[in-house]
């Protein structure tokens, strides 16, 4: 069984001078297109003007056109009269000067005396109110340089020297080739069946970046793993583009052929490079070709494209390529990270009192939304072990530092209202984005304490009391001074398995040897609850199958038992609504939102709280079902 | 004679609430395109995953898939054999784990006893190298909030939650319709004859604008100045569109109807905005649609764009305007400013030495190359006088940080080469941009005095010596280290118009009452060139038509005597010949770049030098004609 063992990796820096020898391979032509079709091209020659702008010496103001010398003397006292036609012609902005004048007398200081004569009421100086030939402009004079990315300003320009086609840099060719047999092509994805393959979207999403880059993608129907069909598929295709991007089968599998097929028909300079995600990038050539292997997971698929293509094709063009926007931040805790390796660790960016907080988003390289949820990425350099909580660091922006100023940040339980809720708040305060993570109820009262958000949603149940939430304040918030405000009442329960195949009636099933349980993580408000009723019931944890596997959220369970890989977890109604799980009540509690006192009179705060008391949200949270709006919106604490 | 008089002028913010009152009027509607063409577009509504992602638990590695709990015991010392097909199956990244199978061994973990067995060395965890349903999207759950603009990650997340299509807002339909009777459609101008009209491009710019921000806009031919046809051109098309921009006709001519028109037929809020260029805008309404006049000046028309379309357009698909990045940075001038104006400064800037610094750019609204030269903005806002030389003020910057730390700044005579030599910069060093200013030989070393520029380009003839730039060093840099290094020779001479129709043959020629004379500047080396060369004939300046008349380039000048405005003004050659003049040759002067010591070891200036010294750019100054390049690139102290 033969299969691909990595060259010695390569660091990221070492790939990018690869990426950039490989960029030499590319020699753009030139074409000719219509100027106002051009925004966004790349000029391929400076560019020199045709005619001058304004073309002819011209009136700036509605008036007369005069000789100057012919008004002097003119004065309210002594105003000169002066004849239209001969000494003095109506004149609009814009028009041409007519021969011999050589000022322009505005339309309000000017009486008419007749159709024939003007009274002037004082001189005019020469070039009073003329645009000069040339004045924007000059015929000859250089209105653009080579490699200059075209902007909507530049259209006016051009238009206005005497173009109207104009010859740019041809856009590269860029192949897009996905492979592997395990994919399916999205339009043959059928919502009715179950799926057995996995929906090929990294080519589109290559598509699109490499046409933000300037490029012109072409995407390539999936080849499934055969070395033979990627083979001739990459043989009949490079000449026809300047660049191939091939997706996955770099990887270290038997069935990973994209280095094999290179090695024998081109050439590899680099196969591993020492970045996550993004590690079986792969950079070669053939036909004379650069192409690079793209890696198969959609997180490091786009690292790689963002890391090793994005330079290149700006160098191919000789554009600088524009960095994100860098904000100082604090990560909102330690993050180790391999030493040798440069990480993009993606993270959400909020502004919590007077500092900017950075929560990681997952790591795994297959989490697309720990992107498409991002508002930046954290690089951990390949010489560090990771960050730290209480030191600074750089985060490169993906959103306007004006929308992560409007992040309210929440921590705390996840709760399926709280996409209500943000969604709410987006329609009724479009900027105010409410930004939550879900960490359970005890890590939203820690954030909280850290200062590392401004509410935490708990529902922490209290056993020697049965009440919710406030006998916990002290403990983990201390002294410091909050509102207690009530999202919502909701049940919990039982998901178990459609039609309930297993005949579950109570927590007291869980003993059962048949039955499979998925528990959620220790100081989550569901495991506290959970072990709340099973002391009630006197059963000893241990005896759960299953009890020991923890889930971070509801919809994680509810998922595992969806698929019949558990017979039952504890979690909230909506969540097995969901799924299309039946429900076994077990108990009903309180979810609330902590907020800290000194974050009550910031704006974006102030509209959750309104959101939270709109009619609208508790309408659609009824419409969930399993919820209880009695309280919503009120002050608990 | 009817003529508008502006409303009470409305202060800028004023204006912008007005803009968003009229963003209130228009409702977007939604429709359902492709996932894979929606990239820019704004979601309508929150997205909700159809399926999970992966949609089933899979391998994260190629490899064998076995039940966990089968592989118990199994070390290295004590391999445990398995049955392929019945205790492992083969598996590849993203296949489907199948049933009762719950954990991956990676292929390079194994060892292929025959085609029917597999030993294992090492005991699976449960869930090991398996990708669990849901791991990145869970179904139901909010993949995207409603009002988002798409990415092309978030393609990637929509196709994997099981979307082909999507729900979108529509782009709102935005009229562009230029008026006056003065302009000429791009394609109607016939370069071989002179044109009498000026080329209408601000549709075009405000075209591309619209496109930006997300809008679809449909560009009317121009109309000429006839009440009637406007009219009845708004009346019939406003029903078809969003937001209707009128260009031009807004001002206070006798011949601008927009106002009239739309008094009549609607409701005006707005005419005449504190803000410059762009004040004579209108905000207005017309059949229940937001109407905004446009002023016709190109840089008028651009700002009043930024400042009340554009927020009224990120408004309606409500979203965030995201703001142009900000810089601090120094002026190099004092800018009076008026009072009760919000004027938008163009500027260049560059980083000198540690510090970054803003060169105003002229500042008429005509003035479209203004904008497409500039680095960025400098607001002077409307309680602002002006900003000062030594304050520290904010530019909103069009350019990236990183173009803007490329720019070498240039300052003092204007010469041709100056353009082949940015041209060639760019062809072999990209990124580095010669950004050079024409204030004249002494207000270069003035420049370099002050630390605003890297290098000063002058030609002053010291009529003591009869040496050139270095004699003045001591008197205007004081004890500044610096290097002179020649850019070339070249000679000066009377430029007259072609075939010289009035005999012109020397200075002397001059005094002659037929013939008019246009000057430059006070301090330019030109200047001081010709008042050397009149002592040295003793003819008295006051004498010759003309002489206190001024223009700041040599292009300026043969553009003056080009259009037959005068008859002749001292310049270079090259200017002469690419106007089509005839030239007298007067004298032959040095050109020279001086250069502070601290600044020779930036590799930006070293490039430039380098540039200079190269052959190519020998040979394309020669071509130029006029030029001596015997002594360029030499450091002459």
């Amino acid at each position: 069984m033969k299969r691909n063992i990595y060259l010695k990796k390569k660091s990221l820096e070492e790939a990018k001078r690869l990426s950039s020898m490989l960029a030499g391979l590319i020699h753009l032509g030139d074409e000719t297109i219509p100027v106002i079709q051009a925004r966004g091209r790349v000029t391929s020659q400076p560019i020199f003007a045709k005619i001058s702008s304004p073309p002819f010496h011209c009136a700036a103001m509605d008036g007369i056109a005069v000789r100057a010398e012919s008004t002097y003397g003119a004065t309210e006292d002594a105003p000169r009269v002066v004849r239209l036609g001969q000494e003095a012609i109506f004149i609009n902005t814009g028009q041409p000067l007519p021969p011999g004048m050589n000022a322009v007398i505005m339309i309000e200081d000017i009486h008419q005396i007749d159709s024939a004569r003007v009274e002037i009421r004082e001189a005019a100086y020469p070039w009073q109110h003329v645009r000069p030939i040339g004045e924007d402009i000059v015929a000859t004079e250089m209105v653009l340089p080579a490699s200059h990315k075209l902007t909507p300003y530049d259209i006016g320009a051009l238009l206005a020297s005497g173009y109207q086609k104009i010859q740019v840099k041809t856009k590269p060719k860029v192949l897009i080739l996905p492979t592997g047999s395990e994919l399916i092509e999205p339009k043959d994805v059928n919502l009715s069946e179950p799926l057995t393959k996995v929906i090929e979207s990294n080519s589109y999403v290559l598509h699109q970046l490499v046409i933000e880059d300037g490029g012109e993608p072409s995407r390539h129907p999936i080849v499934e793993d055969d070395f033979d069909q990627i083979r001739n598929t990459l043989l009949s295709k490079a000449k026809e583009v300047d660049l191939i991007l091939i997706i996955a089968g770099s990887s270290a599998g038997t069935r990973d052929y994209t280095r094999s097929i290179i090695e024998k028909e081109g050439e590899i300079y680099a196969h591993g490079i020492s970045m996550m995600p993004g590690k079986p990038a792969l950079l070669g050539r053939m036909k004379n070709r650069p192409i690079i292997g793209i890696p198969g997971y959609p997180v490091s698929a786009i690292m790689a494209y963002e890391e090793l293509v994005r330079p290149l094709l700006y160098q191919v063009f000789q554009l600088i390529k524009p960095e994100r926007v860098r904000l100082r931040v604090y990560p909102t805790r330690n993050i180790p990270s391999k030493l040798g390796t440069e990480e993009f660790l993606r993270v959400n960016v909020g502004k919590v009192g007077e500092t900017f907080y950075a929560s990681p988003l997952p790591r795994g390289s297959g989490i697309i939304t720990s992107l498409t949820k991002a508002d930046g990425i954290l690089r951990i350099p390949s010489l560090s072990e990771g960050v730290e909580e209480s030191r600074e660091v750089e985060v490169e922006l993906f959103r306007p530092l004006e929308v992560i100023l409007q992040n309210v940040v929440m921590v705390g339980s996840h709760d399926l209202t709280l996409d209500l809720l943000a969604n709410l708040l987006r329609e009724f305060y479009p900027p105010i984005f409410l930004s939550s993570q879900s960490v359970g109820s005890l890590g939203g009262l820690l954030a909280l304490k850290n200062g590392f958000c401004h509410l935490a949603g708990t529902h922490l149940l209290d056993p020697e009391t049965g009440e919710y939430n406030i006998p916990y304040l002290r403990t983990y918030l201390g002294e410091m001074k909050v509102k207690v405000i009530n999202l919502v009442y909701r049940e919990q329960g039982l998901m178990v398995q459609r039609n309930n195949p297993k005949g579950l009636r109570s927590l007291k099933d869980l003993l059962r040897e048949d039955i499979s349980f998925i528990n959620r993580q220790k100081g989550s408000g569901t495991r506290i609850l959970l072990d709340h009723e099973l002391k009630k019931l006197s059963i000893e944890p241990t005896q759960i199958r299953g009890y020991e596997r923890e889930e971070y959220t509801h919809m994680a369970v509810a998922s595992l038992v969806a698929s019949g890989m558990v017979d039952a977890g504890l979690g909230i109604l909506s969540s097995a609504k969901a799924l299309n799980l039946d429900f076994i009540p077990v108990s009903k509690e309180r979810y609330d939102l902590v907020i800290p006192s000194i974050y009550l009179n910031e704006e974006k705060v102030e509209k959750v709280i309104e959101t939270i008391r709109s009619k609208k949200f508790k309408e659609e949270v009824l419409r969930l079902g399993g919820y209880d709006v009695s309280k919503t919106g009120e002050e608990l604490l």
